[in-house]
């Protein structure tokens, strides 16, 4: 059974369990607040060799960006952490880790669990925020509004290969230093025009696909558009690192034109790039010029 | 570094991510909800042998528990579970035991995150409850108050060793169904009478010594007050095996003798005995007619 599977057949049989009236889409609503969990495990999602400290900022980045996806405000974490013989001497290493993750992003630690593991390395995060003015979700997208990106997308891709062995100027880590949008995501869910967002996890061509799908719209992402500048110095297709870098954690989101999300944000000091456009119809498509690609389910693929 | 250092140093480094007030015991508060996280793993938990489903009731039970001892109602749970390639054919059985989990203690799970794992299956739970009209807490006993505990202790500890190879008479997997005290948890959150309370999770010895130490008072436990005919059919030293039985998830709690919790809940359909008292100075002791043997820190030892 896939992990998609494994889901799917939980949500169904849970349905049974009750149904809480707005679950979110990357994190759940209960009374006002906004709670996901995430859990990271070694040899899966990092590699023996890395470091635990940035792990710890991983995870935390990972959750913190479920609730700015939100529109709401991170408060308190959870954290369980279960830690092998091998990395018995990173316990110092981690404990500043938290620390330093919890002060980057002002959320207090209010408990958890800490345990030895047989093997592996594996931490769970639990975040919960405070839900903003507006509850934002990947289902409000309407046709006729523009798409925005909080920022260049591409080097989590690049760092992440670098890991993994690729031979690029660019530390080896970086990937996981990608920092959630916590003040936007919080600014985004007190603008009462936006109309959708999702964080960038899968990559921009899988996310906008899930928005699209979510709010039955057609997304447009104009080529033209794309802020490549940070990307000049690496030898790789950058239309194909910008749109399928994953764990990026920038925010893509939409609002109608009149609106004038973006003055409004950059007025205030935020990155903001309008990259596209909403029609009638579905699927996500790369416009360059006259021609259009579908970068909605597998994202874009290399030429 | 061992597990109570990690945590010691921990909350130490983390005083500096602000302080909640009221953070409980087991469970944290904010606003007036109680949340709890406990982790479990693969050959520290459990054994590699034993099926799935039953750490899946386990893990819930534990956090339950957390939420019943602060006099809270649990209300909805995250979980994050990583399951190895040897336990892939029991992904269906994990499922079951979610859904049968939440049904029995009437909680909804919102959220959460699943994930393969190396080598080990290793679960996260985290639950969120609401605050009962009052937060119970291991420090508020007073002297010359009753201890009451909610049901007899030892079984868990019996059939745990069955699991471990033992020759009991027992389920081997009985230990991993010890229900937490969902419903009695909610009235002595509800019951302003009641001044403190925890559960067994590490045998009542010790449980009964964090209670002791909080609220800076001697507990005596008098040897003739404990129900022990639930354990006759058993070759065990039954003083030992009912102190030193874990994750029993049975409530400790402390209320004045006039006020009569104790007829109040076994009017109202609940078990409770009425086990000792609590008086001036620091200590568990075990009272035997003349003799008091102190069970504060070890527990009690066999002679």
């Amino acid at each position: 059974m896939k992990e998609f599977e494994f889901i799917k057949l939980l949500k169904e049989k849970c349905k049974g369990c009750g149904s809480t009236p707005g679950i979110g889409d990357d994190a759940a609503l209960f009374d006002n607040f906004l709670v996901a969990n995430d859990i990271v495990c070694e040899g899966i999602h990092f590699l023996k060799a890395t470091p635990a400290e940035h792990v710890v900022l991983k995870v935390f980045s990972a959750n913190i960006s479920d609730i700015a996806a939100m529109g709401g405000t991170p408060k308190y974490v959870l954290l369980g952490i279960a830690v092998p013989k091998a990395r018995e001497g990173e316990k110092k290493n981690i404990i500043e880790a938290i620390k330093k993750s919890a002060g980057l992003y002002d959320v207090e630690v209010i408990g958890g669990d800490t345990t030895s593991a047989s093997n592996d390395l594996f931490v769970s995060l639990t975040v919960i925020g405070k839900k903003g003015r507006f509850l934002l979700s990947r289902s409000g997208a309407g046709e006729g509004e523009r798409v925005y990106l909080s920022r260049p997308l591409g080097l989590a891709r690049i760092s992440l290969e670098k890991e993994l062995g690729a031979d690029f100027d660019i530390d080896a880590f970086k990937h996981y230093k990608m920092m959630a949008e916590k003040e936007l995501g919080e600014v985004l869910g007190n603008v009462g025009t936006v109309t959708s967002c999702i964080d960038i996890s899968d990559g921009l061509g899988r996310d906008a696909s899930h928005l699209s799908e979510e709010s039955g719209v057609k997304i447009v992402i104009e080529e033209k558009r794309l802020p490549f500048s940070h990307l000049k110095q690496f030898d790789v297709d950058k239309v194909d690192y910008f749109i399928n870098s994953g764990e990026e954690f920038a925010l893509l989101f939409t609002a109608k034109k009149e609106h004038a999300v973006d003055s409004y944000l950059k007025d205030n000091g935020f990155e903001v790039h309008d990259i596209g456009y909403t029609q009638k119809g579905s699927g996500v498509f790369l416009s360059n010029g006259a021609k259009r690609i579908s970068i909605s389910s597998k994202g874009y693929e290399h030429k």
